[in-house]
């Protein structure tokens, strides 16, 4: 660890970013689900998508671009397919309101769908789908974001790198969890590489102009790479058609863009399935079933050069154990963003 | 086009291939449904998954390991999650009739979720999220299949190339459908190139020790490449626990191999999502904005040496309306293969 990363206890952490969305407008209860998405994702090791985002959230909230108090309604309702108008509100609020919306019909119903129109980013988008494995439920999540990544033999920015997450009570603590992006990496990682001074693999992203690059400030003027090529365009494009067309969102190149668009809402979409494991099978033999595949997984030999074989969210569940008791990491440059931040809006980062 | 492969007319060969069905002894209208789903596959351009698989389908349905005549039946039965008990019956007549029941559903609901257990592989995942989209809803579907994919890191073969499919109606005709195995490639594209005497690119498939290799046999014989790496992977699983963790189809390893293993059930599980599109916005908008998104995707700027840029599904559909007027290219290997097989089964192929 470099010598000026600071360790933060998550608790403290996470009533300090609740305080900071408060002195900008937010609701106590709203402030304590975005902080806890924020807080969640540097918990779990996804350093790019926690508190790193909160002064750019708050900005936005404090110019009037993010409603801090939204009022959220069904746009379209039916029975278990549901469209939920965000108000231009915190996009972690709106996604944990949808997620739990769709748990709620699929227990009364079995499985339902939720979508989101006129959101902003809502951090890591496994926050939700574990929220669905808590209460025995199987969860899917997506949305769409600003355009980053073009479509398959193009070089125009169109799509983002749309991501999509899955969760399954079982098999591990917390269940197993996939949350990826449609792109070969997140753009957060190359944020973080250029933050980091770092060099990036060739495979990440290209230039403008579609050759490969290994600068991340280049890759992040010009293009990420779509994973394994036409198939992560394909699933990119599945993303935006499930939570940015058919919510009513923005959709494809007209996403706003958190950064660089401070002056627009971002109008982002999310698309939430929860399906009740209860009304397909006992919920003791499911788990016993997740738990066997996931100890077959375990039992399979290593490659060369490879100690243990992880299920999906495994590492982000060990590393979210291990910093809940040695506390987060929080580079110098992130922490004194934030100390700045907070003598800004009133609240000073007194954490040390 | 190489000189032996003969031109048969789609029409044609669907009816030669159902009363093929009907010699092993299935009823006339599933018959009809597995048919079809085959020769969709050829249409398209999918021969990996068409015709040839016939006599591999005919030959486990006359060795009685796969049910010709199923009693289909509903496992569990919510409002909108659903169990289909297969009955060891054809997979392409078990898809069709759960993805009908998804979208039956979700007319009925807003959306739905159907799995199947003790089914059969049950050839192109899009075919069954087409039917969604030409009803103006959304699909999803996945399937799980015997082993021929390690977990990230290992070199045990234990996991599928476990398909996944998704489509939307609108933007181009038939709809965008996205259809992918959650490999890098099919492992059909493998056995096609073994049978043409082609060698494959590196990195596609790795021999049993996880060596990458160019040689489809060895490939075949040893383990697919996940899409992407550990993403692939996290596909795969998720898809696999979907379509046989919550089924309670067989899952993982425990998946019988068609074409090693005749002598023991498949026990392959399904897994299908119907969205419908009207019960979140009026259909008229939903096709004009995916009319959009395809119509500013087709605009985008090609890469060098790029003619024409393409959303999933539509070279595929571009290859059907060729098909169906040109007829369906068949290499000599596979005609005489079913010349064979009709000649076994009584039912000569005598289109020319």
């Amino acid at each position: 660890m470099p010598e000026a990363t600071r360790l933060v206890a998550a608790a403290a952490l996470r009533a300090w970013v609740t305080g900071v969305f408060e002195c900008a407008g937010v609701p106590t209860e709203d402030a304590h689900v975005a902080a806890g998405v924020l807080v969640a994702a540097n918990l779990r090791g996804i350093d790019s998508h926690g508190v790193l985002h909160l002064p750019m959230k708050v900005q936005r909230l404090l110019s009037g671009r993010a409603n801090p108090r939204p009022q959220f309604r069904l746009a379209q309702e039916s029975a278990t397919a549901l469209c939920l108008d965000a108000d231009n509100g915190l996009g972690m609020v709106a996604g944990d309101r949808a997620m739990r919306l769709a748990m709620e019909r699929a227990r009364q119903y079995g499985a339902a769908a939720v979508c989101v129109r006129r959101s902003n980013h809502f951090g890591i988008t496994g926050y939700y789908v574990q929220l669905a494995a808590a209460a025995n439920q199987i969860g899917l999540c997506c949305s769409n974001a600003s355009k980053s990544m073009a479509p398959w033999g193009s070089i125009t920015p169109y799509l983002s790198t749309n991501p999509l997450a899955f969760a399954a009570p079982g098999g591990i603590p917390g269940g197993v969890v996939l949350d990826m992006a449609t792109s070969q990496v997140a753009w957060g990682k190359i944020e973080l590489a250029a933050r980091a001074g770092r060099k990036i693999p060739l495979t990440w992203a290209t230039d403008p102009a579609g050759r490969p690059t290994d600068d991340p400030h280049v890759g992040m003027a010009g293009l990420m790479a779509p994973l394994g090529g036409y198939k992560g365009f394909g699933l990119a494009l599945m993303v935006d058609i499930l939570s940015g067309v058919l919510s009513g969102a923005a959709f494809g190149g007209h996403v706003g863009n958190f950064y660089a668009e401070p002056d627009r809402p971002e109008d982002v979409g999310h698309f939430f399935v929860a399906v009740d494991v209860r009304r397909l099978m006992p919920l003791e033999q499911f788990l016993a079933r997740m738990d066997q595949i996931v100890a077959e997984i375990h039992a399979c030999q290593p490659a060369d050069g490879v100690e243990r074989i992880f299920v999906p969210g495994e590492l982000e569940a060990e590393m979210a154990t291990q910093r809940e008791r040695e506390g987060i990491p929080l580079p110098a440059d992130v922490y004194h963003e934030l100390q700045r931040l907070g003598e800004a809006v009133g609240y000073p980062l007194v954490i040390t």
